[in-house]
């Protein structure tokens, strides 16, 4: 039984609320139950040094949590002087998982950065930011083919979406809450593209190390599961 | 005539949204027009090492703003490695503000952390922050008084609001927003509390230097507005 | 009574070494009292980026305290590895108030750095260093007029000084000292221009919020105050 | 055709020397072809603060990288003031992979910390590194067992090992070396114990997202390269 | 020919101002030429944590340079975030030679720390700083003695005195200044006791190396100078 | 008696390892005893900025020392955020003393950086770590003149090496090992080029001042030694 009486295979609430700002290109805040991101998308008219006169852009990704996202008050990292190993980790990700689903060159000479901030957490912060970076994206590419500086459809080749995936009491559930995944043996998480390709799995065994076959039920409640959240980001965006 | 079209000693709309965290012991997000502040209020059973057995608690406060709550991002002060100058003189300023109005034995050996941080900007974002800062600190301390660890009324004993006034083409406005900010000739901020004390003010000239006369002018403008302010924190918690 | 014996509108004995400096274009050593403050002002042939090709200089100044200064050995910022809040505040502030009277475009693209470094303190040391940094900054105007590269009388526009005021045991009294510093109900900053236009002011409620009436009071003797000191500097420069 | 001539399911040769240190408690420097890792194991005798007095301890890595471990030089850590986001994912990975065969409360209170310094770098490090650490964790336990501190078996349940597969050339392949894996258009690291659990998974996709049967394939020959790996750090101790 | 005129053997005129700050335990300015250094010695209750409980003192010293101290401005270390390498091997030095004159068990469980800072800079920043730091060591022993916490004889072995020499235009000359600093072809730094035993000594070929003859040749105009300096002193103290 | 057993004047067992790294242009592993420095040289197609268009190249040095390289476990420098006095003396020395033997005009704008990582400790790493660096520095040449790109002995005007000598129980010793060195009286690094030119020295008094008969009778020890060094040296790169 999970603690929120949810289903194994049954997702937290799912919404996107788009255009919360009033400045970025693009924006939404996205919420997996009371995990609740805020993603803004911000253009850039240069790329980073490394793709000068490259003729390719770049789409990168920043992620934060807000000092009292959590149940107890954290240090801020901009008073701590530097980024955790665990913020840079989620970053890092963040930017591969939609750079899977774009192509650079026809962004053109151009950055994208994708700031996700976490206001508040109740696990999956870094599932949801993906999924609702992926609406600001979006939403940026539209401002800009709206100005005629690219095809949304050119660029964006794909949706791309997350979840996690555990087994919790022995169980394999879909969309940890803080909860479950405080005490969950394996925690999995899934970055799936709309055509169901993979582009990201990372699993990792909390107490006693996991099977093949659990590993396998992981991925097909994931499998669901995203193919829900790329229907929902449709709708969002309809 | 104002860019907003908002008269001389017109506020902008000003709302307060209560318990807008799951995990905070008291939180809001305030809004001064398209100026929107989420302030959280943490408590923690100790205090800084200068206090330890005064019987005394602490009231402090950690701004931030959100990389691209402003119309160009700004670098990620976590990712710069440092909190800048403007970050720490605006929450030095919050953190006096509240004090100002507890009492600090009567809180006892227990530390409050209001985290104020900008989700969008648009001019005042210091005195949008005070201002719900007061809201967050309040519910913390009903929160503390339903857990009978203090009394409210012996913590906080007033009000305190802050407002932004200004010379914006040679009329003195209040509650400035981005656009009259960035052209304001002169610049000033008040704290006051809800008995009309003063607690802070700060004026600068951006331009010329200002006269006496003109600094009258702005502090009866502000004296009315954080009059109203006070009132509308008064029906926020009533 | 004050703890130095003056009376409540009297400064402490202030004085101004010129020329202290073997390589400084404009310096000098400022002293209200005890408080002792070099401020040097360097030339630099160039912009901060954002002015470049403008045409428009910049000055900018920064703050440091030696560790021992005070009467507690303070640690060092360069072996903290950062400026603390109090020291960017006041740094920007003096940056601010020297600007006033400052035609950037008359200057041309220069910059001009004023250091000023307390080498011994006793309250007031931001208003020293305010009402320092002007001497040392209309000398380099002058060692710059004396090479043909500007014309003083276009730079810079006015004097500018500063001072502080406060509620002392209940009393309104000029250039507070350490004791009086530490033990103020209210503590103000004034900054002020030769022809008496203000540049700046911030006022603080250390103990109990102060009135319109009180604050008005400070004013006026701050504006006395400053007074004297801008007859005391167009002597120094005589 | 690998560019190395290997066969698809060929692991570069590994070796283990050990002993390597004349101070540390455990030692060994692993290769993988020419990936050269220096694993050190530190005994202290301590526990993090969050462990005190829990009985239990703690087993933690860092990794590093010397600057001219690579084909061009890196700037060193050190020097730069922080550890990157790479470096701290990775560290972050050994840590978890080694506590994960470990019972620390039959360690006891007590820290080991294995430092993993990549003396030469050719693809593979991560997998290296673990490989290794286990076999220098391991020689620390023997070091505390022959000084009555434990007993290694009720202390390291298993073996740990680790290797990357991924897809180059359109075919799956194990031991990616760096020119292998900087073309490759998956990348995938497992880490599994000497029974076969599955402890870590991570796969990125480079280039085109992966389907779950090109993911498979990669997990039987990573679960083959392991199971040789397991036998390999058997004769090492042996 | 020196660019000062002065002869080989003959150093800049030296002097020692006491008793320059009003909160220092001991202080002075120490001059030598255009090289001007402020030492202040403070004393803490307390001893670093590797001497705790050890009935033994420290000693220790802090560097700092002015940035406008120089010919061109430098940027100020607390803004630039650390202490560069130059600065941190002066402060060892200086700590490490009053520690060869300082018997720490006879101190007592106190820490002594000097504060060297750089007025103005004209070479020999160094050996003015440890000649002047001694006479700050010297006046906080002296306040210590005079409220019964020590014997000065007791606790301050000997003199200690620094100098620079150098082969300058292929002549060995003392006490070089920054323009022979500048274009020395070998630069050496000496600090010796009043009884002329040697604490440290550092000598480096700026240019071609130098042979055991010339470097004979520098000690002796060491020697001489030194015994000057311990003179001074003693006049200074007297 | 040494605890070595070694004789007064008998250094340790000398070794280099040439070509241990597949990328560096040139490399060696130097042991002196158990102490052992890998040395690697990088070469860069650039200067530093202050030498741009000067048609000189530059030869710098970094230094590093591996956190378990020692007795306990010392904090890894990437992790505490910055360098130590210690390392930056340190890879200060081993540029200046490479830097004169170097022709920079020769080398024209190219930057050569040995980078210095210490795998194990035990007494005179900065010594060994010199006497390798040369060894690195000579392969890149070798590696560039290859390429056409210098003349050696253009670029490479002589030997330099590095040796430590010490007063350990009243007796003057060479190469002292850990030991000898935490119980030295006297320590003195010495720096000679292989015609026997001096570079650098750097003596120090541990315990109580030496004399100048000491000192020479160190500097005695060091000019036979370094000859040693040289010869080995020449060996190694015959």
């Amino acid at each position: 039984m999970r603690p929120s009486g949810r289903k194994t295979d049954q997702m937290r609430k799912v919404t996107f609320e788009r255009n919360v700002s009033k400045h970025a290109e693009g924006s939404c805040v996205v919420k997996f139950g009371d995990t609740h991101v805020l993603c803004t998308a911000s253009l850039e008219e240069k790329t980073p040094p490394w793709l000068r006169n490259s003729g390719k852009g770049w789409v990168t990704a920043e992620y934060g949590m807000l000092p009292r996202a959590t149940g107890e008050r954290m240090k801020r990292e901009a008073a701590a002087g530097k980024q955790g190993g665990r913020t840079q980790e989620i970053q890092r990700l963040i930017g591969r998982s939609l750079r899977a689903v774009v192509d650079l060159t026809a962004l053109g000479e151009k950055q994208i950065t994708i700031d996700c901030d976490v206001l508040q957490a109740d696990g999956g912060t870094r599932t949801a930011a993906i999924t609702g970076a992926w609406i600001a994206l979006h939403d940026c590419l539209r401002w800009m083919e709206a100005r005629g500086m690219v095809k949304v459809e050119k660029v964006l080749k794909d949706h791309v979406a997350a979840i996690s995936c555990g087994i919790f009491a022995s169980q394999s559930v879909i969309d940890l809450d803080y909860l479950e995944d405080s005490a969950a043996e394996t925690d999995a998480n899934f970055v799936m593209t709309g055509s169901g390709g993979i582009v990201e799995i990372q699993g990792t065994a909390e107490g006693k190390p996991f099977t093949e076959e659990e590993f396998a039920g992981l991925m097909a409640l994931a499998r669901t599961g995203i193919a829900e959240l790329v229907e929902m980001q449709k709708q969002a965006i309809a």
